[in-house]
């Protein structure tokens, strides 16, 4: 059976990570949604890449979701953290122990500060280590973290990684391996 | 003085090797122009992600390019390699020995057929190195190859890397490293 992948987007997102998380889970044949924040389907990325998402995040409220994957970038994870229908598709898939994921800023600006972070270690973007306790900080060295159902990783050249070790959590390592492989990983 | 990046895509550009250039070479200041080789600005790249073009390809016949980067994926490699206007835009860079680049599938799809590897070395994404003769080919643990003007590389995994190389070629060493460690490679 597919997987719904919920990827919310929105303008300062990073392109890279962005882009990689739709890409790797396509690959992988979740059943991806790419979810602007905005009233608009045109989301403009970090590095000005335009996007059209699939759908606004408000269509999104009724929906199962197998995983919620939030790309970082600035400010992007800002936009993403003031997301008041995103932040409770977040507390709602934590409550559910349902699989939700973040990179680069988002760990530290949209996870810790809404109490997503709580009893959990995970990883950031260097420069917003000190945004999260450091009693949860992981190790410097960790590239992806994953911690019961909570999954966060550093940044752009960890992205690829990242998105293999969530096709890993839904689909199995068999999967992840072949894929990780045909992208020359 | 900024640096003219022109970065051609196609319906089936490979998604992250086409943002990857794009977020790179902008985090290096250079001035990217992401030319839609159709007659749509909207490209839906090979796993589906919904990219805006800045301009048409059209649009870019009178301008001198520092460099023009192609992203792989298939068919997007097919399409650029069917657009009479890209291959004498590539053309013409290579008789005024400025720099052009591929990754994936285009260096065998893209520039071999239209003569654009003619006496270069080069990689591109294992399945297509028979497009490309052996004695051209680099051997396979080569990520990113120079030979004069002309740079490839092998596919998604390495598509930072590759783009990493251009900003060098670009714009030195010193802000190739800085970007790298930027993104955490
Ligand atoms: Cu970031």
């Amino acid at each position: 059976m597919s997987k719904e992948v919920l990827i919310p987007i929105a303008n300062g997102s990073e392109d890279i990570e962005t882009v990689t998380l739709i890409d790797v889970l396509r690959r992988a044949q979740a059943n991806v949604t790419v979810a602007s924040i905005g009233e608009e389907l045109l989301v403009v990325a970090a590095r000005g890449t335009k996007i059209i998402a699939d759908v606004k995040i408000s269509d999104c409220k009724m929906k199962e979701w197998d995983l919620i994957a939030l790309p970082g970038g600035m400010p992007g994870a800002k936009n993403l953290s003031e997301n008041s229908v995103l932040v409770e598709l977040l507390k709602s898939q934590n409550e559910k122990g349902k699989l939700y994921a973040a990179i680069c800023a988002s760990p530290a600006i949209v996870l810790q500060p809404h109490g997503l972070l709580i009893e959990k270690n995970a990883c950031c973007y260097p420069a917003f280590r000190e945004n999260i306790p450091p009693e949860q900080l992981a190790p410097a060295h960790n590239r992806v973290v994953v911690d019961q159902n909570c999954i966060t990783s550093l940044g752009p050249a960890t992205a690829i990684e990242f998105a293999l070790k969530l096709v890993e959590l839904l689909f199995g390592k068999d999967l992840s391996d072949t894929i990780g492989k045909a992208m020359l990983c």
